[in-house]
């Protein structure tokens, strides 16, 4: 090992503080724009404890690779070098063909860890499921989280495994050909135990979110803020071999400089990937609905891969559910799903009410593929009151066509952990925070969210109950039962029939045609040679192109019927999707 | 007249007030986004004093066309069909060949007036001005100001002469083929008189600038107060004929929306400009350094037709005055003024000490004429503690030199009023707010701001004083002096220069050669024919392209010798400028 450093700007002196006592630290460079940095006298051997001592105070590294103790304990070195990676063939694939599946680690597997997901890969494999996306590691308070407020951004989650748990299992996924995207969080970082406001200017008061001031992206002191979350992007894709960062809500990182973190850490992830022959996708979180983001360099955008599209969740959530609260006001059904499948967006530059504000800008001709889209998410899921999944709200019939719209859309298709087979456990929002204040205003938080949509505060589950992480874990032993067989052997076979048919991985803007007359229960997307009937209202005759044959259907199998003038027509009933091939 | 219309969301009932009583309002239109609006029962004739009433509170109309009596005065309706136009066969030009002469109304002329300038406007035809850019207008409190604080966007400064005062102004220049730039602020309001807070959304605790609250461009309620901001800039191109806005510190516009209200700006008053066949200009004063700002509408940019560019005025001023105060310390003398010709932006992605972090982004070859470029502007002046002018700071041969860089520079180029006689006016701050609280907050924050540089506040000029605004205005009779005279002739000569050879009007990239070492005190700027010899060190010799006449020099005009072996060469004094033209 070699010297340890740190940016402190903010200090006057900061010592080495090891379990044998304290070591002086000194100034490391202080050429313009590199002041700040501090290194030790001394080496450290791998695995050995540390942390910084400011006067009486004592702090993790800021940059520690792993925290045993969590965020509140000591750092550890880490041999990055050691891990014996098996994975020297594999180099990725284009995100245009993933079929992409969100995880949680403490939840997906009876054992909540890295090691635990290795377990069910092979289901996921034979499911179809090409790359997992597994939701923030970066290590937070306690033992059980949803990650999204993790303090020390290089150490992966103790209890999950730590680092070479993380990397044990990005090795299985790359021998099964399964990629891996990490989900990171640089829009803010969580309270307990958070010292970077010691260190240097992490935060700004130029700039607010939810969480209060920014991370300061723009102001005195951030070359050096900027280039703490670049190493960390860097260092999941050298150090830890995942093949893809997917960026947590991304609006709530405030830039205003003329290069954009996004801009610059899309350069540098790529660059990275190059340098070592793979292919690395950097995913945006957005509630933008801003070309921007995906568009590519040359065209002046930040060049990332793709952007998550909630419009087209929301679009087909209000259709299947017929909810209006909230967000999903702006939303009226089919239309929109229709709008979405038409133009990506929804709100492209049209006035969203639930915002009081004309929302969005169109993307045009833009691949589809730069755009991840689900019916179920972590989010949309977990942040409900009770953590429904979308099987908790709607019929078999409409699950089977909600699966049947996004495993047949132009879109990467994204599943959430278990929607495969219609768990039945829902997804909650948990914490574990030691810190009481942090663990009540958690709570209360919580609590008076839901009060403002009516909800009586007992009857929003507690975050800090360990029975409400316990409700969330997946129950693996249910996939038997009849309804659950049902649908996870209807969503096996549509992933299958998008590996099978490229034309449903065709992205291009013009591989979609769209029918629907607007205000209508029904929708006929053509998808090259396939078409998929949708039908939300009576039992009807819809037309289609000619020379049909059914691939799947989740009613009764129509039989397309071709009239003398050459005129195809298919019977649907209620809720029925029908998928048809045509071979002319 | 028609009836009077007010946005007005944040009221339960709002009347119509005039002279002879109040007079009911009706909701205008709930459609979605178009909430709020008020509408009155009555028609008002031209001419007539209104305004709102809430209650027992009474307001000026956010929209007021014009404030006879000021900020907290009444408003009054304006018949933009009367004025008489005789600038039918006027379209403007484009900006690229234009020389800019930024002037003050109410220090330009004795009388201070819209009118005032007219009586000075042959003076500037004939110094060979092809553009006056006017500081803002909008009603700001009492007679004296420099109109930064301005409240009432929409209604020309009373005292200045009013709307038919500012028609008068832009028909004369048309009527000399001179074009009218209006400098407008929408990055905040003043504060006295400002009650668009009591109407609707027009101010977000989302963002802040320096002045608090930024003005609301993505939060709820923001479409129409984007509508505010872009109707303002359409009355000033269409009801009062101003061929260009230059928008004031548009980094102090916070939108993060996915169509920027500066793209949105710059489309209305396009289309406007091309709705009439006039070329209409959007010029932004940026810090930001960022080429989106200009770059084309198709290359994805927010499409203005020009850019302030900082940087070359604090190369230059950094070269001329030796000053390394504030952000001056950025600057190092002629290798910035190089930069600044190689790259336009000397900060195009460097590390920026004043800033504490890297700035900018390179425009690449970015045509020239895309930025604005100048050597003393009001705020370049008016924001030192006592006003000095560029002239009150160097010896008149380094003026002539500044000023023979900017005209033969591919930018655009802007003098600010009296630079070309080198007026002994200084520009200072001044204000005339009769709000004592006000008042004395703009006094105090005056001399604090100077405190932190060393400045004994007794020596900063009192903005509220009378006199600091006399001795601010142009004494146009010191012109005939001998130092005056001298100066004047030079901007004349070289303003006629510019004229002549179109090559110091290219704008491209590849337009511009320097040549200049390092460290070094010369600089050799190639511009097609022309070439421009500085230095500012010993008396040297310096090697030029062949065949060289001499046009312009500010000393003893040398000859240039061609030496046997084709090698030419000219020798230049101390503080000397040397225009040649290359006959081969």
């Amino acid at each position: 090992m070699s010297v340890v450093r740190v940016w402190a700007p903010n200090v006057e002196a900061i010592e080495l503080d090891t379990p044998d006592g304290r070591h002086p630290m000194v100034a490391a460079d202080d050429a313009p724009g590199k002041a700040g940095w501090w290194e030790s006298t001394n080496d450290l051997g791998p695995d050995a404890l540390y942390r910084f001592a400011v006067g009486e105070h004592t702090f993790a590294d800021p940059r520690s690779p792993r925290q045993p103790g969590g965020p509140e304990g000591w750092s550890q070195t880490v041999d990055h070098s050691v891990f014996e990676w098996t994975d020297e063939d594999w180099s990725g694939f284009p995100l245009a063909s993933a079929v992409v599946y969100e995880l949680h680690v403490g939840t997906f597997s009876p054992e909540g860890t890295f090691d635990g997901v290795i377990g069910n890969l092979d289901e996921l494999v034979d499911l179809g499921v090409t790359a997992i996306e597994i939701m923030p590691v970066a290590t937070f308070p306690g033992e059980r989280g949803w990650g999204y407020d993790g303090v020390n951004l290089y150490a992966p989650q103790e209890t999950y495994g730590g680092p070479d748990g993380l990397r044990r299992l990005v090795d299985a996924c790359h021998s099964r050909r399964v990629a891996v995207v990490l989900d990171v969080v640089y829009n803010h970082l969580g309270p307990v135990g958070n010292s970077l406001r010691e260190f240097g200017p992490y935060f700004t008061s130029a700039h607010h979110s939810r969480w209060g001031d920014a991370v300061n992206l723009d102001g005195p002191g951030s070359d050096e803020v900027r280039r703490f979350i670049v190493d960390n992007a860097l260092q999941w894709v050298l150090g830890y071999h995942v093949d893809g960062l997917r960026l947590d809500a991304v609006h709530a990182l405030h830039d205003e400089s003329a290069v954009h973190i996004l801009d610059e850490l899309g350069d540098q992830v790529h660059a990275a990937g190059r340098r070592t022959a793979r292919t690395v996708w950097v995913i945006a979180e957005s509630d933008l609905n801003d070309p921007r983001l995906v568009r590519s360099n040359e065209a002046y955008g930040y060049g990332l891969d793709a952007a998550w599209s909630d419009d087209f969740h929301h679009a087909v959530h209000v259709a299947m559910t017929g909810e209006q609260d909230g967000y999903y006001s702006d939303f009226t059904g089919l239309d929109d799903v229709a709008e979405a499948f038409n133009d990506v967006y929804v709100f492209g530059g049209k006035f969203a009410p639930s915002r009081e504000r004309t929302h969005g800008r169109g993307v045009g001709d833009m691949d589809r593929s730069r755009f991840v889209c689900f019916v179920q998410n972590h989010d949309q899921i977990g942040n409900r009151a009770t953590g429904e999944r979308l099987a908790h709200l709607v019929s078999p019939e409409r699950l089977e066509i909600a699966a049947a719209i996004l495993l047949t859309s132009p879109f990467v298709p994204m599943l959430f952990q278990g929607e495969e087979w219609a768990a039945s456990a829902p997804f909650q929002y948990f914490t574990d925070v030691d810190d009481e204040e942090v663990g009540n205003a958690v709570r209360e938080g919580r609590r008076s969210e839901f009060a403002a949509f009516g909800w009586d505060p007992e009857d929003v589950p507690d975050p800090q109950d360990r029975e409400t992480w316990n409700r969330s874990r997946l129950g693996w032993g249910e996939r038997s039962e009849p309804l659950h067989a049902r649908i996870l052997d209807w969503y096996r076979r549509l992933i299958a029939l998008r590996a099978e048919h490229t034309d449903l991985r065709d992205g291009r803007a013009s591989a979609t045609t769209v029918h629907h007359d607007s205000g209508s229960d029904g929708l006929v997307i053509e998808r090259g040679t396939l078409s998929i009937v949708v039908n939300l209202g009576e039992p009807t005759s819809v037309a289609v192109r000619p020379d049909a044959t059914v691939l799947m259907s989740n009613g009764d199998e129509p039989s397309p019927a071709t009239d003398d003038g050459g005129e195809c027509t298919v019977s649907v009933a209620t809720d029925q999707v029908v998928i048809l091939l045509h071979t002319s």
